[in-house]
């Protein structure tokens, strides 16, 4: 039996994933807002308090939980670095309360004057705990307590304010309750939350056609895409391409002498993940690279592929790491009757696993010695999810700031899985997600649902494996409409560059979502300085989101009814509500569609009769709106969207003194 | 590191209270439906089953369970007997059941005879683990894989379905995974979940007026609650009465020599919590009633109220079970500036509370002793929750056919609380649920919420303590409307008789709740001949409830469309969908209302073009419906309420022979 007198109760500690199981997730410098469910029987007057700490620190921190009404307690916490920490929640039964809660209300002088004498005895008692200045005051005060005197004096002595303040410091918590898990967050660098991507093949980098691009040739383009606004430049796979059943163009099955192959294609006699392509550098090319990145505010990432080619090292050294088909030759991969013969997948059921993790885990540790801190991983949900658990636990333990993207194009609870596990952001469906209910539905849900406390979203109009039907067909306005919608909805978002400010929209054929001529498996080179290209606009909608910080989070989101389904309305705002974002999207790529928005005026904090100037950080042009309900019409050849920044502090004429 | 090789991951296993920190309830022979998320990495077939156990068995049964799509896995088991069960759910990547899955949909006749080599693998090692009979059909099937031939052999050989089933029996589940917690599951008697209550005060039970009544004049009184339709007769405390401070007629704070005082002011010279007031007879006496009770299907319920009477034996006995005020008196009750002096509360934070928690639980023991299996819990949010939970757990074990009835009319986490720690059935906020929204609300929140897996509501349109506003003033339709209300939106319903079916309406005073002359403080007796009395209606909607198996659980409710909002209408069905009751209610006890209701006919079962028959159980009546929407009118001074039972099935042109 333990101990039987802990009345206090906490239930429903939230957030919570999975009971502690896995980590909530936060950025350094973003509070933790921690609620509880805290009680007990009867009329006794509780306290509860959020208690905190770095994962390694002995000590916890406390902050007094505040009372919301029907038993839900409130408190939060800013964690400053990066890092793993633990909180929870303690709560008791108070004693000193409940006396003074009872005092206040005590009418019958008798009663008072013995209650002031319990009083007595519980500043003594808080006394001993308190030591110090504090422990002289409330001995002081119990002396006046049993000074007793007239009604009044009793009652003022009784309800002194500075007294109760010094007692409340020193709390009798022996009987407290404690929530039974002391639950994981994980704190990351603002990039966790926040980032903006640029994927661009190095090998198409070449400034002129038909040569084989470098590290350097990329080196050369980091202003164009530094000018573009990202500070994420992923790159696909850097290592030397497999020779053996190389795909040939348009993903042929055999391969022409000439072409190049696909860079998932990983392992040569070159060398397999921790070696690069010859064709596109040295290591000393590849540091200079992420270096100058670096100056361009630009952060390299890289492609994690765990595969291999049929002629990697690997296979040669780890045969061991592979399943074996029963002519002993190893199993490649298969998804009958489909056959990816120029593909080996590592076997995570194979005795030697504990090596296997090991060296995949010193893949990841071998970049990170050069230099890189954000990995892209490539189908991790065809892993082992406790290899990723580990690996990402590991890597982090060393290196709190490295950040993973998770390429999981796959089912929801699968993606949620990698998500909790461990990895920082996560690739979506926002590709296929075209319709007002659709994309209102699917971001409410990203925002609101239980996912907000472990899956980022990251949002991709295109990659070089999805090229959609609404950009085959939509021309121009599909583009600048789905890139505003990806950049405005979500705090962190990516294109596949230059196909993407170019325009690139003809499939490989009727039905599929692949590009014709892909990269994947040849050179291609782009004009940069095409009079059509969405650069300036791409370049607007990066400056809008680095200058409003409540582009930069994604919890705020809420959508507004319209009375047109084309009109798709939603609004985000900063953690302290300073900085508020309007958006208003037209979604058809062919029609000026016009209608009425209805903005929920109580949670922006606008007031219903004051006017309000919308400003239009796109075009530059201000509106000046009232009330919930405005006009408005959008001409997509134009411009499909509207990005607004609300400014809610105007002028009228009782702001004069002469007014009144 | 453990295991990293298990690949199969299981995650949202649910019905799961609060992790299985607390258990979810049945009743025995209702079936428990277990749902996880089960999935693995890549494509590989996964396998998962449901583990169930009682808790004190070593060996696990185990149920396969079946794929809903998108990772959505379910299965069930029906519990038998009552008591404490434990449940799981493992899973596992298949490799054989992959295995099959691949070769079905291979083409190159190669491949498939390579494939068939593996499989012969595959079924000795299944032949390895299965032993017996199928040892032997597995490795004669392993020779024929092996055999090869041509095509289409080695592909029957290969897809035959009656060695796969046997293969099936005896899977590898070296690496499988577990769910982490085994959760608690209690199952009790069929009353804990259907149940019909009455109270009355034994000491108003005397045939004539004026005479303090017994035991045996209950007795007498049997015949009439068992005509009523009751299972439950439920009494307040029977213990001797305090006649320290004892309170007068109408709560006056001194009471004439010839009060009776309350029952609840518990304990006097002639005993405390296990004795019997003599007033009302002997301990054979309640011995006879209970048994007495049973050969009408009644149960006898006891009030278990922990507090003390002023003169209990206990104060003198154990006063160490009781706080002191600083004078050295015992503090009673209070929550100032009310004062409860006749009342001293227990203190469950004294340093004896070990001995206190032994001592009330052997009043539990003791009323079981004499036959009571059911306690009506008089206010447990004033006492310690981790007493309850205790308490529960080990009167449980000895008897696991108790029940509890918790009287916390508090806010909703404490009500929910002490549902999860044990308690087996709930009062609720009914009695103030008025209005169509009110109601809807509440019920939709009872039968689908959070608490649906432990909280079991048990409705009471009055108490001795609750005689609400709408009963004071809404007149003899009032106590139909309630009462219609409570035996079918609730599987568990009680009254306060026979103040309920004689339409008992005085306050004590206008804007209270009391009744005037409460039986709580004198005696009353009642005329139980009057002409007017809801007799016959109260024992036809118990009847009601006791033929449809639709109205003895919760679960099912569902509430439907009218345009009119005095107009309720809703729904229940037995889990095998045969029992269909639907009731429409007016909320009006004043004027007639009529209006249009809609049915949700897919939920129902009932085909859209097809009529049905509504039967009123209450009148007899019999109505032909078709669709989803049909007209109701209610007159709420003759009825205010139709129960349907909908009858399916009827005969159209269509289904005679010669229509075709």
């Amino acid at each position: 039996m333990s101990d039987g007198r802990v009345r206090a109760v906490i239930d429903a500690l939230r957030p919570s994933v999975d009971g502690g199981r896995f980590a909530v997730k936060r950025v350094a410098g973003e509070a933790l807002e921690v609620e509880a469910h805290c009680f007990a029987d009867g009329h006794d007057v509780l306290r509860a308090r959020l208690l905190w700490r770095e994962e390694d620190a002995r000590d916890w921190q406390e902050v007094e939980m505040q009372p919301l009404g029907n038993d839900v307690w409130r408190a939060q916490f800013t964690p400053q670095a990066i890092g793993r920490y633990r909180y929870s929640v303690a709560a008791w039964v108070d004693a000193f309360a409940t006396w003074r809660h009872d005092f206040a209300r005590r009418e019958d002088p008798a009663d008072q004057a013995l209650a002031a004498l319990a009083g007595a005895f519980l500043a003594e008692a808080a006394a001993a705990r308190a030591g110090g200045a504090d422990a002289q005051q409330l001995k002081d005060w119990a002396a006046r307590l049993r000074a007793a005197g007239k009604p009044e004096q009793v009652r003022a002595a009784a309800l002194d304010e500075a007294m109760a303040a010094i007692a409340a410091r020193h709390p009798d918590r022996s009987l407290e309750a404690r929530w039974d898990v002391d639950l994981p967050l994980v704190v990351e660098r603002e990039r966790a939350r926040f980032s903006t991507w640029y994927e661009l093949f190095p090998r198409s980098a070449a400034a002129e056609p038909g040569r084989h691009g470098t590290f350097k040739d990329v080196e050369k383009r980091l202003p164009y895409v530094a000018e573009l606004g990202f500070d994420v430049l992923y790159l696909p796979p850097i290592h030397p391409i497999g020779r053996e059943r190389r795909k040939g163009r348009n993903n042929a099955v055999s391969a022409a002498p000439d072409d190049v192959g696909s860079p998932w294609a990983i392992g040569a006699k070159e060398g397999g993940h921790k070696a690069i392509h010859p064709q596109l550098g040295t290591r000393e090319d590849f540091r200079s690279l992420v270096k100058a990145a670096e100056k361009h505010g630009l952060e390299v990432a890289l492609d994690i592929a765990y595969q291999c080619a049929p002629d990697h090292p690997y296979l040669r050294e780890h045969p061991e790491w592979f399943r074996k088909r029963p002519d002993g030759s190893v199993q490649y991969a298969e998804n009958p009757p489909k056959k990816y013969q120029d593909i080996y997948p590592f076997d995570f059921e194979c005795a030697d696993w504990k090596a296997l993790w090991q060296e995949l885990k010193s893949v990841l540790d071998f970049w990170i010695g050069e230099g890189v801190k954000i990995f892209r991983v490539d189908n991790p949900h065809t892993k082992a999810f406790p290899f990723w658990e580990w690996a990402i636990a590991e890597v982090r333990r060393a290196h709190p700031d490295v950040i993973f993207l998770a390429e999981a194009f796959t089912r929801p609870k699968v993606m949620h899985r990698l998500a909790r596990l461990g990895y920082t952001q996560s690739y979506t469906y926002f590709a296929w997600r075209n319709t007002k209910q659709e994309l209102t539905e699917y971001f409410t849900e990203l925002a609101q649902g239980p996912g907000r406390e472990y899956f980022r979203p990251n949002v991709w109009p295109n990659t070089p494996d999805i090229l959609t039907e609404a950009l085959q067909v939509g021309g121009r306005a599909a583009f600048m409409q789905r890139l505003a919608l990806a950049a405005t909805l979500a705090a962190s978002y990516g294109i596949y560059g230059p196909a993407y400010e170019l325009m690139e929209h003809r499939p490989r054929e009727p039905g599929s979502e692949e590009y014709l001529d892909s990269e994947k498996y040849q050179l291609r080179h782009w004009d940069l300085e095409r009079a059509d290209s969405l650069r300036a606009y791409i370049a607007a909608l990066n400056r809008i989101r680095r200058e409003n910080p409540a582009l930069q989070a994604d919890g705020s989101l809420r959508f507004f009814h319209t009375d047109n389904d084309h009109l798709l309305a939603y609004g985000k705002q900063s953690p302290d509500r300073s900085n508020l974002i309007i958006c208003v999207v037209n979604l058809s790529p062919h029609h000026t569609h016009g209608g009425w928005v209805e903005l929920d005026l109580g949670m922006l904090g606008i007031e219903p009769d004051r006017p309000y100037q919308m400003h239009d950080l796109l075009s530059g042009a201000r509106y000046l709106w009232t009330g919930a309900r405005n006009f408005v019409q959008l001409d997509p050849q134009r411009s499909p969207a509207h990005v607004f920044r609300v400014r809610r502090r105007l002028h009228r004429e009782q702001d004069f003194d002469y007014f009144l």
